[in-house]
C-alpha cells in the first residue's frame, strides 16, 4: 500500500475470536471425537419458532422493517425496555433513557466515545473483555487495569487509587466475561459512589444479566432517583433471544447524555436494523417463561461445570470463576495458554480460548488461564469435555 | 451528569436528518398540500415483493440468518459483490478485497479510523456529506474543506495546494451527495494520481454508482493492476435495493488494509446483520433487470427538475448540480438557509435540508443553497414541489 495506517488501529490486537476460528484451519475431527467448541459466547441455535414466524411475517407485513428509523431506535422498543428495567430494578427509567445500539460491542463504543478521548483513561477490572480493550486501544484511550482479587472481584479501593484526572470512567461487566463471576449489590453500589464522588461515569455491562443465578435485582443503583448522573448501563438481546445474527443492544442512561450517543450512533449505523428490533419487541413481549426456562438450563450447565469440577482438580486445574455463559479456570501446563489452547484443537478436539486474550499483553496471568463459554454445551458436552482436558496430561 | 463529555463529541454537530424531523414537530399539513419530504436520501418504498418473500423465508428456514457470522460478512455476498464490480469497472476484484459492513456509513467510519488519528486530516470536497465532517469532528480528525468550483467539481490542482504531512486521505464521493454532480473518469483518475504520488489513500464514495447517468464504467481506477495500493472504494445496498432498514454496505480495498478494518467492526458491529447480508446477496442475483428499470426512473426525475427548473430560475434560483437522488440550489432569499428551510416546513409545506448542513460553519455558501433530495418524488410531486417554492417570493 503507497498509504500508511492510523498507528493506533495498527498497534491494536486482531480480534481473537476470528484467530480462534483460523486454529480450525486444515484440522479435521473424528467423527467418535466431534469439535467441541467453547470459544464464543454465543447461542447456536435459532429463536424459538414462534418468534421466527412472528419476524419472517414482519418482512411481509410491516413496511417500515424494510426502511430507514429513528437514530436512537424504535420508539416501542425504548418504552418496552424501558418499563423491563423499571420494574426489575424498582427504578425511574423512561423510553427517553434508552438507546438501541447495533448490538452491545456498538453501545460500547459509543459510550466510550462520548466520555474519552485520546490520552484520557478508563479502568476496567481484569481478566476483561478484549472488545473493550481493543475499542479503547484503537481510540487511544487508556484502559487501565484493575486486577480482580482472587475470587475475581474487583476492590473499590484499588480502583480509587487508580483514578487520575484523566480517568473518565468504570467499566464493570455482571455477570462477568470472561470471569462469570456475579458482581454483588453491594460491591456494584460501592463503584458507584467512587464514581460519583470523583465525576466519573460507571460503565455497567448487563449483557448476561438474564441468566443471573439471583431472582430479583442483581443491583440496587436504579433505586437511586439521581442514577443517571452517574450510572450508563448497557444490555444485548443477543444471548437472552438467540438473536446474534441480528444485532441488537441497548444503552440505558442519562438523556443528556443520549444527545452525545446519538452523534455517534448517526455517524457509525444510521439507525439499527429494524428487523432486529421487532424481534427483540416480540421477544419481550412473548418470552418471558421460555426466557426463564433458557436461564434455568444455564444454571444447571454451570452446576454441571461444579459438579463435574473435581476430576480437573485432581489435574491441577484451578476453578476461578463459573456463571453466566463462561467459566475461568487456571491450568496445570508449563506452556502458556496461548499454546495450550492451539494445541488441544488437535489434540483434544476442543476450542476454548486462553487467557491472554482477556489481559493486558503484561500480566503474566494470563499465560496461565483460559476461558470456557459454556453455554452451548449440555450436560453430556460438558462430561466430554472435561474427559477430553482430564486425558491432556500436564 | 457528574460526569464530564468528550469534548469532541460536545462540539460535534447533532445530526442534520433528526433535526429537520424535529421542524415537523406540530406542524400540521393541510389535506390538499400534504407534506413534500426531499430531506432524506431515502426509499420510501419496500424491496419489491420477490426479494421480500426470499428475506421472510431466509427468517424459517435458514438457521445461520440469526447467528453470529464472519466478522468482514458473508462469503458468499463478499464473492458476489467483488464479480460484480471485477465486471463492472473490468479489474480485478477478488472476495478478499471485500468488506460487508453496517451500512455505508459504518464503512466510512471503519476507513478513516484505520487510516487517520487525532490531529491528521483529510481532504474533502465541499458541499460535503454532514455525516463525513461529524465521523472526522468526534474522532478529532480535522475535515480539510476543498471547495468545489461552480460547477461543484472540485480541482486536483486545489488539493495539491492543501496538503500537508498530516494528510491521510483525500474522499470523493460520485455521484455526489449533496451536489448531484458526476466527477468525469479523468477527474477522479487525476485525484488517484494525485493521492498516490503523495502517499495517501483516495476513497471514493460510490454509493449512488447504480443511479450514475452513464452506462458502463463511471471511472477507470480498477484498470489499474496496483490500484489497490491506493484507491478505497465505498458502496451501499440500501438505495440500490430499498434496504436502508437493513444496514448493509461496503468497503472495497486492498486485503492488507481489511486487516485493520476488520478489527474496528469486530469492536463496532461484531458482525452485520445476517437478514441484510441475505437480502444483499438475492438482491445480486435477481434484480439487475429491475435495478435498471429504477435507474431509468431516477434519472426520468432528474430530466423532470431540469426541465422544471426555468420556473424557478425566473425567481431568481440556481441549479448548481443535479443526478443521482439530488438537486443542489442556490436559493434566492434574504435570509439564510437554515431560517428558510425551517420556514418553508408551515409555508410551503416542503421539508429539505439548508446548505449550511453541507458546509463547514465558516463557509458562507452554505448560507445560500439547499439540497432537495428528489429520489422519493415522482413528475407530479416534482411539479408540486416547484409550484409551492415558486410561490414563496423572494
Amino acid at each position: 500500500m503507497k498509504f500508511t495506517l492510523n498507528p493506533l488501529m495498527e498497534s491494536t490486537a486482531v480480534p481473537p475470536v476470528m484467530e480462534a476460528r483460523r486454529w480450525l484451519d486444515g484440522v479435521s475431527f473424528p467423527a467418535d471425537q466431534p469439535l467441541i467448541n467453547v470459544s464464543q459466547a454465543a447461542p447456536v441455535d435459532t429463536p424459538p419458532a414462534e418468534m421466527r414466524a412472528a419476524m419472517s411475517e414482519a418482512i411481509l407485513t410491516q413496511p417500515d422493517s424494510h426502511l430507514y428509523g429513528a437514530v436512537l431506535g424504535r420508539q416501542d422498543l425504548r418504552a418496552a425496555l424501558a418499563a423491563r428495567w423499571a420494574k426489575a430494578y424498582g427504578g425511574l427509567v423512561s423510553a427517553e433513557n434508552i438507546a438501541i445500539t447495533s448490538g452491545c460491542n456498538q453501545a460500547f463504543a459509543a459510550v466510550i466515545a462520548c466520555l474519552a478521548g485520546k490520552g484520557d483513561e478508563v479502568i476496567i477490572p481484569t481478566p476483561w473483555y478484549f472488545n473493550h480493550q481493543m475499542w479503547c486501544d484503537m481510540q487511544g484511550v487508556r484502559a487501565v487495569p484493575l486486577p480482580a482479587q482472587s475470587d475475581l472481584l474487583p476492590a473499590p479501593d484499588e480502583a480509587r487509587a487508580l483514578l487520575t484526572p484523566r480517568t473518565k470512567a468504570i467499566v464493570l461487566v455482571s455477570p462477568n466475561n470472561p470471569g462469570g463471576v456475579e458482581y454483588p449489590a453491594e460491591l456494584i453500589a460501592s463503584f458507584r459512589d467512587l464514581a460519583r464522588e470523583n465525576g466519573v461515569a460507571l460503565i455497567i455491562d448487563e449483557t448476561y444479566r438474564d441468566f443471573h443465578s439471583k431472582t430479583g435485582a442483581p443491583h440496587t443503583l436504579l433505586n437511586d432517583p439521581d442514577w443517571d448522573d452517574t450510572v450508563i448501563s448497557l444490555y444485548s438481546f443477543s444471548k437472552s433471544y438467540r438473536l446474534t445474527g441480528h444485532r441488537v443492544g441497548a444503552i440505558i442512561a442519562a438523556p443528556r447524555f443520549l444527545v452525545e450517543v446519538e452523534k455517534f450512533l448517526d455517524t457509525v449505523a444510521i439507525c439499527p436494523n429494524q428487523l432486529g428490533q421487532i424481534g427483540a419487541l416480540w421477544g419481550i413481549e412473548n418470552l418471558d417463561d421460555w426466557l426463564a426456562g433458557e436461564r434455568l438450563e444455564i444454571l444447571d450447565r454451570r452446576a454441571a461445570i461444579i459438579e463435574g469440577f473435581p476430576a480437573l482438580k485432581a489435574q491441577g486445574w484451578e476453578l476461578m470463576g463459573a456463571g453466566a455463559y463462561f467459566a475461568y479456570l487456571r491450568h496445570p501446563f508449563q506452556i502458556p495458554s496461548n499454546e495450550l489452547a492451539k494445541n488441544l484443537v488437535s489434540s483434544a478436539g476442543v476450542l476454548l480460548l486462553p487467557g491472554t486474550m482477556f489481559r493486558p499483553a503484561n500480566d503474566p496471568n494470563g499465560a496461565r488461564e483460559v476461558r470456557v463459554a459454556f453455554a452451548n454445551v449440555d450436560r453430556a458436552g460438558i462430561t466430554s469435555l472435561f474427559e477430553r482436558l482430564t486425558a491432556q496430561k500436564p
